[in-house]
């Protein structure tokens, strides 16, 4: 096994930082790994906004929920679906794109943009001995976070990275059955199968959850998955991007 | 510079490939690096569908508009996002989830899911010398692709994913000015800054396609991008999402 299959096998998301900053050569290291991304025709439709104001930080903490570690990290980056400098290189060239830009095929490729460049920014972060932990809490509230991060019509805050020295050891939680989300030729057409699959990774998760908590959580991954589903959260958001003139047709 | 990192940063999109077929192990490290990724509340939102049936694969290729090196290649994957699984898991809980499942906000988590592991999936095969190229032209047809894959309600087939042993070698492509992507503590409000920032790319890029056409080929990055979204393409993909009944609230 090389260097980088290990680096992404081990990962696993850490969410309590020492309090030394990364330097600036790391952030531009990961940001240029980023970068180095596929980009669905070159169009590189996102942003990275590295956030190191202590008040916006701990302002970005309690609207995803008073997330301690997105207040003290080393460094926090949000990750932005950017189609505004499509909007503003289209004023440059006089075009309309305006159709193009409003579309869900658009908005699905700003987001995919967006995720593989964060999953490189991960990668390389971790390469070099600094944890990293997904954000998804920022879209608790994006209205307030456009506010904090003064984002522009046509650009969606996505999540957050916090990222930093490790100051935790935490474990690498055991995935789906790679049969189960890896087919072959055709979608599992089996549904006995396919619920068996789900059976059996119930059993590896409450083992994993006995296990770690000394027998005290008892928790299967169907039943965790329904509890959070069962939550109506961030039903804003179908409005929130439509507003910010994405998705819309 | 460690090993990670000049693996990222040495990406480029391969699409020309020997014939020699990935074995199970390579394709089980790539899957398995894929389903490392980080994934939003342990939700595993996505399915990874290998293709190796030759009649498929040349089928995808024609949908994906004759790009022939969805056909030849050493293995291709599709990348789903998937709620179907979450379905089913609320099905086995009696848990109604239709309301979170339908909404936009887990549409967003299920592509950038899908697309984290996509990325991880790539930098694993890029390490052990295989050459990828990410495959958005599948979506010029999803309804046909669908037919296909046989996916089920629930699931967006997203992209493609061609693998194999490179039979070309390919430039680095140059990427938007660092600073231009990568802002501080708020989005660019100086638009003069960010104008200019797009024509300093332009020079960039406009450099490269001359050196390597010979001075054949005059492009630069607005007008690139200006062109290809003038183009009302896959404007057909809200109505196919919400068929599939993601993104409707």
């Amino acid at each position: 096994m090389n260097q980088v299959i290990e680096t992404i096998l081990q990962h696993r998301s850490i969410r309590r930082f020492t309090d030394q900053p990364l330097d600036r050569e790391q952030v531009e290291t990961i940001v240029k790994s980023a970068q180095a991304a596929s980009t669905s025709s070159f169009i590189q439709a996102y942003s990275i906004i590295g956030v190191n104001d202590q008040k916006k930080k701990d302002k970005l903490a309690e609207l995803a929920g008073n997330q301690a570690y997105v207040a003290a990290n080393g460094h926090f980056f949000v990750f932005c679906a950017d189609l505004h400098r499509h909007m503003v290189a289209a004023d440059l060239e006089s075009a309309d794109v305006k159709d193009s830009i409003e579309s869900t095929e658009k908005f699905m490729v700003a987001l995919i943009d967006a995720a593989l460049a964060a999953q490189n920014a991960a990668i390389a972060a971790e390469s070099i001995g600094l944890g990293i932990c997904y954000i998804g809490g920022i879209r608790n509230d994006l209205e307030a976070v456009k506010e904090v991060l003064k984002t522009p019509e046509h650009v969606i805050p996505l999540f957050g990275m916090a990222v930093g020295y490790p100051d935790q050891i935490t474990d690498v939680k055991p995935r789906l059955p790679l049969e189960h989300v890896y087919m072959e030729n055709e979608y599992q057409q089996d549904r006995e199968l396919f619920e068996s699959q789900l059976h059996e990774y119930n059993t590896t998760t409450a083992e994993y959850y006995r296990e770690r908590t000394g027998g005290k959580r008892e928790d299967t991954w169907t039943a965790q998955m329904a509890k959070m589903l069962g939550h109506k959260s961030r039903l804003y958001m179908k409005e929130f991007v439509e507003n910010q003139k994405l998705n819309k047709k």
